[in-house]
């Protein structure tokens, strides 16, 4: 019996897709790698035990296993591998809540909306937002790590993580963590599974921490002459605030945003800052009207707040509609660098740089309270000369953070298309240790080839 | 030349310390592990080129280091090995704050209290605090990722970690993480070195988060008639509220600390609960309403509240005062167990009929909000029956919380003198994991050998 057969007999009809066409959707996630490989077969698990049963398969056939969530990554950490399996967790979607411990318990292929959605019924809150919130999953989350809009206040997934179901890569299942909030038994095994991609195992169950959910109390939406300004009235938010969201759109962002739908921002205004205020009761109007005026003091015409939600909830969209708006003049690389907060300005400075000396169009969104941005680069459709001018500009981005103590991924994790940067940022004595961790993990190196590292 | 003499050469005068009577002192931590050996000699490193040095040295020679901060362990992490270095960071204590970038960088031997007074001058806030804050050092809690009474609402040391520079076994600098808050790039090894105590590398410089200091509005204190009935209401409290602080003493903790100094605690009552609200403004007293409501409904009579901070502060200092008062009256086996917060009630249930079946007094103090406690087991001086007995109570507390899916340690780390327990929670193959990292990360095994595993 061939290899592929033998896999095809152990697990359940339906689990194993080999079919060419229905193969392809699983060969790319959202950063359309064009070096994804074909992979000789897709396993649409339904449980831990058909994960084993694959990852050991795999591991006695020495083959390739690319995990996969929902396929949203940006960084092609779960492009396909030539001859390798898919193993797609998408199936895998259940979520139990237990409102008592304050803990979602939630298989990977959970998309993190319904985490939240199910967090909600009990009053309860899943804090990590991801601009892809509604069609991420959870699995995906945990593996690069997954960032947002409120980890400003509320930190990254990783802060969230309380326990984990792993399957090695010779295919043992290992349980970490737990419902315990605090557990300091043994070495952080649980955290070092966080943001690891795919390349030391496969998440089979997340024990996800919830908090009591908090009321967005006032948006504030401002307009500063330039980006420079901006940055400077984030350091001075931060210093003295805690604001449960500040986020940055540069003017070409703007102006994307309202061609694709109007909404009356101001796009003579060289940035907008996006802050949200969740302070309980009065506090909240303190806390607004001192980032008002840090927003002025750094220049700011236009400061507008409201206390509508709804209203509030159309800005915060506008910031969300930035990718969205700005794929319509293009294809998007989309970048994901990040720097010490107060370098923020540098950082805008050397990407409009970039964007000069290769003639491309590269609006800039920031998750600025974390230092965070987005250089979305923008390739005219069809034309090749762009396209290799942008590939440049992507790995020029990439170490223009570097040269700024920065990091070549916040949140999209590194995946494919940003490992030829790894290196440069973390320099080869962590390579190697970060390559004695993984062979340590995976001695047979099956487990999501080719990213990372 | 022989290899002591080697050691003395390469240091700087004074840096190794080879005197028995000046050596002594380095033999334990604060648990006083009565299995501590005697070391070769001190290193008492002035910088983390002399870390290399002696981490070189001992592996060349192929001889165990032990490193250590201010030797407030509480599990024997730090205990001397026999014919090896004991590596002390106690010299290294430069902090600078950057409050721009909202960090401190810190020496590993810098005291956690000092971290905070340092914060504090830019306006800023350390928040981590171990019960023994203004003795312990940052390289400490970093070795144990350390907790403390504000981690309901802030967190633990993990949290706050961006950075790390590690000597490494074979005595190679790493540089981990650095100024930026968000960074995704490459594998969570930073994570992994936090409360890796000492046996996967000497951490030389941290940076560390800080966040803008909040201010503690009120403090409320309850007497409940019974722990079950406290632990009922913390559950009802965080159901719905983030207080700043939700601790837990049991009625052989109130008596203890009424004795050793009357402060008009209740020694009737059951258990006090000690809360604290942060939540700025009027929410605060809205925050503390709704904690003395809860209070109240799980049967509280008398539920003090404050917002006087010196008041408040009484209150807090009584509840760190359990450890010292309950030490009068015997020798302390301090215990760290945790459990999911609402089997709290089933864990104080377990210790009890331990002590019970033990003939020992053991009161109970707990970080109630994190599921967090310290069993006080109280050894009558000189009593070498009773001290037998502690040790099997010492032994059953741990598999009590097991049992209830809980931890052996959740702040205090596994150091030596738990670590007979650690299989049974752990399970055979998250130990063999360990054992791949430990194996990968210091294949001669010098690193703190005999610790954790």
């Amino acid at each position: 019996m061939d290899a592929l057969a033998e896999l095809v007999e152990s697990l359940p009809a339906g689990v194993v897709v080999t079919d060419g066409d229905r193969i392809e959707k699983y060969r790319w996630d959202r950063s359309q790698d064009p070096h994804a490989g074909t992979p000789l077969a897709v396993v649409r698990a339904e449980d831990a035990g058909q994960v084993q049963t694959a990852v050991r398969w795999a591991a006695r056939h020495d083959l390739p296993v690319v995990p996969r969530g929902a396929g949203t990554g940006l960084s092609g950490g779960a492009s396909a591998v030539d001859g390798g399996l898919v193993l797609t967790l998408e199936r895998m979607t259940a979520i139990e809540v237990d409102p008592v411990c304050q803990v979602a318990v939630v298989e990977p292929g959970a998309l993190n909306k319904d985490v939240k959605a199910a967090a909600a019924k009990h009053g309860l809150w899943y804090p990590p937002d991801p601009s892809s919130y509604e069609i991420c999953s959870i699995g995906g989350n945990v593996a690069t790590n997954a960032g947002g809009l409120c980890c400003v206040k509320y930190g990254v997934t990783t802060d969230y993580v309380l326990g984990l179901d792993v399957v090695l890569a010779d295919g043992t299942l290992v349980t970490l963590g737990g419902t315990r909030i605090k557990d300091v038994a043994g070495l952080s095994l649980l955290k070092l599974f966080v943001g690891s991609e795919g390349t030391l195992g496969v998440v089979t169950r997340a024990i996800m921490r919830l908090v009591p959910a908090q009321v967005v109390g006032a948006t504030l939406v401002a307009a500063l002459p330039t980006m420079t300004a901006a940055a400077e009235a984030v350091v001075a938010i931060r210093r003295s605030l805690r604001p449960s969201m500040l986020e940055l759109m540069d003017q070409p962002s703007i102006r994307a945003v309202e061609a694709h739908r109007p909404m009356g921002l101001d796009t003579s205004a060289g940035a907008l800052l996006v802050a949200q205020s969740d302070a309980p009761g009065s506090a909240c109007t303190a806390e607004v009207e001192a980032m008002s005026a840090a927003c002025r003091a750094a220049g700011a015409g236009e400061v507008f707040v409201t206390t509508d939600a709804d209203e509030g909830e159309l800005f915060v969209q506008a910031r969300r509609m930035v990718i969205p708006a700005v794929e319509v003049l293009g294809e998007l690389m989309l970048e994901d660098v990040g720097v010490p907060v107060p370098r923020l300005p540098e950082l805008v400075d050397a990407v409009a740089r970039i964007a000069e000396r290769h003639d491309l169009l590269i609006p800039v969104v920031a998750h600025a309270g974390d230092g965070n941005t987005h250089p979305l680069i923008v390739v005219p459709r069809g034309d090749d000369a762009a396209k290799l001018r942008a590939l440049a500009a992507f790995e020029e981005i990439m170490h223009a953070a570097i040269a700024l103590d920065g990091t070549i991924t916040g949140e999209h994790g590194v995946g494919r298309t940003k490992k030829s940067a790894l290196p440069a940022q973390l320099g080869e004595d962590v390579m190697a240790l970060t390559r004695r961790v993984k062979d340590a993990l995976d001695p047979q190196g099956i487990l999501n080839p080719g990213a990372v590292l």
